[in-house]
């Protein structure tokens, strides 16, 4: 047993509540055994003292869509229409990517997310094994699919035969910290049989799916052309809606889209900074939440976003929707701070409690530097954290319980050889 | 005489120009003295040399608008329609600021700025005297103004006589690094006969002119209704436009506005998260700057935005106009950061070559890490600048060959007492 005592200058718990002076967490293993405000009033006989007065813990931000080892095309191909993006950059360098290359890739993710405050996110890639090499290894908590795409037979069954292994392998691994889901990449991408196939796998693997759904207007004008029906609906006529489904994007949907996806409780990842990049649109993400959806946010893939920083996403989704509607009180900080947080957690199926900072939730923590600029003067801490905060005032992480970034430092990476591999791999695959 | 040899890993000299590899820069007082690839050649006699093989230079970020002392109202009303939120927030606070509050605000903001790579900014507020002397102390470049308000006699006498003094005590000070602009605060502010003044007074003191510019649907409607004219068209039949002009915000301008200020080459101050976060709208970037008008990067105060993270700015707009067109090429990253940078120093009205690191141009350097996981790997370095930096990244920055911020720590800020004094007037601010 292993137990953490975090003093603390402010405290987060959840969108709903924040105190604005010293308390206390105690981590016991991997969850918040105890939490307070003032002194802890208990013995620290055997604890791990974590002293951080000037530092204002919130819970970890968790990252609900993205593909981590694209950090490895990082900037490889920008302002570029879309189509010319994927074939003429991104596929031609995927085509490359080999296991060590997914390996190392993820590895410079976990490292960027890490230091700027993220505690758990979600990925859908190729070689995932090495995905979850990485993310074991990095000490953060991860719920990641192994792409599946049907357009052919052969890369349709691969997709079938990887996933199962990939659930048998690495669900509910890492210590509970890794979690697998099933990845069929798009309407686009998987035939109608084939979501089908995927939807049963599901079921029998009792694991939820995520997808990409309407993220461009073409994607939608295609797929009703195809089969009369928008993704979101097409989707839930395969059968897909009688699971647990993530759905990342959702930009161009309409009312009976929001519809469909209340009726069967499926969740959205809002990505508003890679919509915006690669020109997709701005989702009606106010329609969704009042609609009652769960939204959380996420990067996407660093070829499109080009960063994993989730504090642009959170300020980014606390503004951007303002601006559309012409009003500034729609989706106001708390609510923008849950999406990154609590509605997050939920969204990628973490247990309850994860996302907050709760008494017996998940001890994935992050800590603030009060002293920075910008959180100088603290009219609202709330405000502070959503409307001011960067990536540049994390100072410490905690994902399970274990330090993974300590007064700025990563813990559980080597730094240099992450970026000497990566470098190393970049070259080779601009080649 | 002081001379700097500055030796780094790569160097942005200007968005058309990326060397990406070792090279020198030799800052010699306050100007770019020589700049080139390589170890540099000459004798490093009598300089200073800073050694910084793992970062890359890029000019000195220019914030085009902003009002400096408002980091101490910063949070204190967000999420609220922009009326409610001026009149019960904004005013009653405004109201108590002191001498004190300005200089103490301004120094707040000067920290928050250097450490974002900021290293000219734009004010208009008032106590204006203070402001100044936080700018000579911080040693940052600023081009301030004093604000003029005409709506009763009184504020617009001294509006006029504060501004004409300011002029006289400040402009061309502090070693040149600042420069003084009148500042009419918007027409909603200051009637016809006023802003004919301003302009009057600005052509006797050979000043240009900054003012707030159809920011608001409300604000053009109500200037229709009053003078049957746009701000911009009103602007320019008061005189205003016979002088040198930076207009803040320009989000609802028509082609007939665009074409005025092109034919009367005023400047631009483009704040798209302050324009999302009141939900005032999207200013038509792509049509003034294809246009031809000179656009600049602003922050606005942060009561509105809520930071002076110049990194944020220039990621909004080098992605939203992209989602606002549907088309991913539009305002691509060289064009953002030639905003953030060389065209916000035109902007500005700074001598020619600022902005740049060309030699012989004003030597306001910014480093960033390039060891940083958002700069791994570099497929294109300015990418990366654009699309994945952060505040994270920067750790040096020089103005006027001054070095203000060295490896992260600030060189001329007492950050302690600045953190003392805020939190003690926003306290009072908010009885
Ligand atoms: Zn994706
Ligand atoms: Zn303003």
């Amino acid at each position: 047993m292993s137990q953490t005592l975090l003093e603390v200058g402010a405290i987060v718990k959840s969108a709903r509540e924040v105190w604005d002076g010293p308390g206390y967490i105690v981590l016991q293993d991997d969850v918040i055994e105890d939490i307070g405000r003032g002194e802890y009033p208990g013995s620290r006989a055997g604890m791990t003292v974590v002293k951080r007065p000037h530092r204002v813990a919130i819970p970890g931000l968790v990252n609900t869509h993205g593909h981590a080892a694209m950090t490895l095309l990082r900037g490889a191909g920008d302002d570029l229409p879309l189509m010319t993006w994927l074939t003429e950059r991104v596929f031609p360098m995927e085509a490359k990517l080999t296991e060590d290359a997914i390996y190392w890739g993820t590895l410079l993710a976990c490292w960027e997310m890490i230091r700027s405050g993220t505690t758990c996110f979600t990925d859908m890639y190729m070689s995932m094994h090495k995905a979850a090499a990485a993310v074991e290894e990095s000490g953060m908590r991860a719920v990641l699919s192994w792409g599946m795409v049907g357009l052919d037979e052969t890369s349709a069954r691969s997709g079938i035969r990887n996933s199962e292994s990939f659930v048998g392998a690495w669900h509910r691994q890492a210590g509970g910290r890794i979690t697998v889901t099933l990845g069929p990449h798009a309407p686009y991408t998987c035939p109608p049989d084939y979501l089908q196939q995927v939807a049963e796998l599901a079921g029998r693997l009792a694991v939820p799916i995520q997808i990409h759904l309407s993220e461009t207007r073409t994607e939608v004008d295609d797929c009703l052309r195809l089969y009369n029906r928008t993704p979101i609906a097409h989707a839930a006529s395969c059968g897909l809606f009688e699971h647990p489904v993530l759905a990342a994007h959702c930009v161009h949907v309409t009312d009976e889209d929001i519809e469909i996806m209340r009726a069967n409780d499926v969740h959205v990842a809002h990505n508003p900074q890679s919509n915006l990049k690669l020109a997709s649109g701005i989702a009606p993400v106010p329609s969704m939440t009042q609609a009652g959806l769960i939204v959380g946010l996420g990067t996407d893939g660093a070829a499109s976003n080009n960063n994993l920083d989730m504090f642009e996403e959170l300020r980014l989704a606390a503004t951007l929707h303002k601006a559309v509607a012409f009003d500034a009180s729609i989706l106001p900080a708390a609510q923008a701070f849950q999406m990154a947080t609590e509605d997050g957690a939920k969204a990628v199926f973490l247990p309850a409690g994860s996302g907050t900072l709760e008494k017996g939730a998940a001890a994935d923590v992050t800590l603030l530097d009060l002293r920075s600029p910008h959180l100088i003067p603290t009219h609202s801490l709330l405000s502070n954290v959503v409307y001011a905060a960067g990536a540049d005032d994390v100072t410490d992480v905690f994902v399970a319980g274990r330090a993974l970034l300590s007064n700025r430092e990563p813990q559980t990476i080597d730094t240099e050889r992450v970026e000497y591999e990566a470098r190393r791999i970049a070259q080779a695959l601009s080649q």
